[in-house]
């Protein structure tokens, strides 16, 4: 069952989290956070695939890659991206001081960074922001560390999962970022997901990269994709269940609720984008392909003119199906559906009347369903965006390097 | 030599124009032009490739199929896009008008929209518009033409040339209409050329296709694709030149000029996007292939970050590198090299210090060279893009089906 239990990534037992201001931010807001397992844990990522990756992207895919993690940590504020041979440097020696503090291996250390790009870490506020965070940890820490990490995000984002999974109680927690630079074909933001399920490293990985196909990939918020984002989840084995090694019905268990979780929280993503004041759930139904579908989805996703006419609350189904018409995706203008909110605003070529009293009512809603059948195929996906708003000009226009 | 003579497309020799307000726009403005040749002309056109295509691209590639166009009806107001059976009819029947009132051939009429999609032209209106129009049509008409084609576009746009074509004076006209969904791969706005120089029709049609990828496909406001754009030329021969039949010389010539105002015209158009308060041309040298710079160029012309940084006035070059990272490319981050205004910001993976009063200088102006240096190969690209205002939105929010 999902569920927001308010110590969110402490939630799973085994876990222990806190979270500092360090000074990095200078807000002066929370902006250092750890997640810490008892035990060394298995360890699973997805990362960015922007080549202009930031140096804690190229650190902690190789403690994925070593299956193993005890720590992540994550500083808001600053990306450590485009900081060269010195940014390398910076995450590697903040693995090695979250190591010492927390007498563990340097190499199981995730290091996740947001915030402004072509900036140094601040390594003397990381190694005494480190030193005090390490020593804070504990079981209801989650939620500060749910504090830290957010940039332009208008509050913070968790959730937690409690399962059955061969008569053990399991739990699940997750914290995330969202906001600006969220896009599909990569880790899309900052998701750190914590458990106690018992699985073994390379099932936790598959259905890991099997679930952010469908959801944090399907979120784009303005079609820029991150030099840093990345999700991670760690699994400690604490709920004793009987370790996962196939992916036999216990697998199919946690996959369902993984997905749950890991949708719901792409949605609350995009829903807290930049400015936004509308979720647009965009459902393509009947492709070629699940590509096809995705093709669709993005393109009136990423379209300025869809966004800006949500915002203003206008019911411009033209400019929906011309991003469907040039995402490069099989269509056939006279046979495509478009439906917004369960109301048929345009088939065979043409827009169709409708109820203005009944549609007025849906575009003034805070979560409003884009329905577009295509009539190629069988394949269908969910893409979730959000509108354009004058806010979304002004966060970024005056976000100042 | 490119120049501005307020005449326009009827600046050639043998070409006539006129514009009315025939009542498609609410607001009363000039939104039906008329453009005639004395004499059928060879033309060559290229076209929107979304699928969903309006009525009268459908209509008009028929038209430079066969080769020779006479006229061009241009309305604004209405796209007639997304409007089935009747809007073909409809598409078709106004071609019939136009030659029933200028006595010439129906088949070799061009017709154009721009404007809202989903709605039927008033074929009253239209009727009475096309024969106002045509009854009006002079060598004095270019002007009117320029203003009545154009939507949110702030002014109209329009440029001349002469050029000495075997010691034959040719000129050539050209009016063009922005300002939203502007993007490449695309013939991207209504643009309409007329020149009195004598050329083949294939070669006309090669020029074009040429010249086009090189100018209105490298231009992008907000990486929309309309359903209704076209770049049409006629050529009707009264300079009198030997008639050009071979890619020779002669042909090198107009190609060059005929590139040169369509660049021009671009970088207008680009200027006045919509809401857009700075010119922005991304250069992108060293790249592996034209495909490849262009996608650089492409991928910093879209991005959202980008454009509002500009915006602000904000030299985030972090953004551009981001964006060229996921441009998806060939680029490496460590061998790339970025300027703004010949002031190198980024290289070598990482931020360099500069002089922020000259930096501060240049991100003030309303035209910004961004230069983006690959080292991946020999190819370039350059990309004219805007930045991102509230306006923007604005325009884009209220503008109510």
């Amino acid at each position: 069952m999902i569920d927001n239990q308010i110590n969110c990534v402490t939630y799973p037992l085994g876990f222990k989290a806190a979270a500092v201001r360090a000074g990095i931010k200078k807000s002066g807001k929370l902006d250092l956070a750890l997640i810490y397992s008892d035990v060394p844990a298995n360890v699973a990522g997805t990362f960015t695939k922007n080549k202009v990756a930031a140096a804690p992207v190229h650190v902690s895919k190789k403690v994925v890659q070593g299956g193993i993690a005890q720590a992540i940590l994550a500083n808001s504020g600053i990306a450590n991206a485009c900081t060269g041979v010195q940014g390398m440097k910076d995450a590697e020696e903040s693995t090695e001081l979250v190591a010492k503090a927390l007498n563990i291996n340097a190499q199981e250390v995730i290091v996740a960074s947001t915030g402004l790009i072509g900036h140094l870490l601040p390594m003397d506020k990381m190694a005494k922001g480190i030193s005090e965070v390490a020593s804070q940890i504990s079981v209801s820490g989650g939620h500060a560390a749910a504090e830290a990490i957010i940039t332009t995000d208008t509050h913070p984002k968790y959730l937690t999962s409690t399962i059955n999974i061969d008569n053990t109680e399991v739990k699940i927690g997750a914290i995330a970022k969202g906001s600006g630079m969220i896009r599909p074909d990569m880790a899309t933001m900052l998701c750190f997901i914590t458990t106690d399920l018992n699985i073994d490293q390379e099932l936790l990985q598959k259905a890991l990269s099997t679930i952010v196909e469908k959801s944090f990939n399907m979120i784009s918020v303005d079609g820029d994709m991150s030099t840093n984002d990345m999700v991670i989840v760690m699994a400690n084995g604490y709920a004793n269940n009987p370790k996962i090694t196939t992916e036999g019905p216990a697998y199919q268990a946690f996959l369902q609720e993984l997905e749950a979780l890991c949708t719901k929280l792409s949605k609350e993503i995009a829903a807290d984008g930049e400015g936004a004041t509308k979720l647009l759930n965009i459902n393509v139904k009947g492709a070629a392909s699940f590509e096809d579908a995705k093709l669709v989805g993005m393109a009136i996703a990423n379209s300025p003119l869809v966004k800006t006419a949500f915002f203003g609350e206008d019911p411009n189904w033209g400019r929906v199906i011309c991003a469907a018409g040039y995402s490069g995706a099989a269509m056939d203008p006279d046979n495509t559906v478009l439906k917004i909110g369960d109301i048929p605003l345009y088939a065979e070529g043409v827009g169709l009347s409708y109820d203005h009293k009944a549609l007025t009512d849906i575009m003034t809603k805070s979560s409003i369903d884009i329905d577009v059948e295509l009539d190629q195929g069988e394949a269908e996906a969910t893409v979730w965006s959000c509108d354009f708003s004058y806010e979304y000009v002004k966060i970024n226009g005056e976000y100042h390097t």
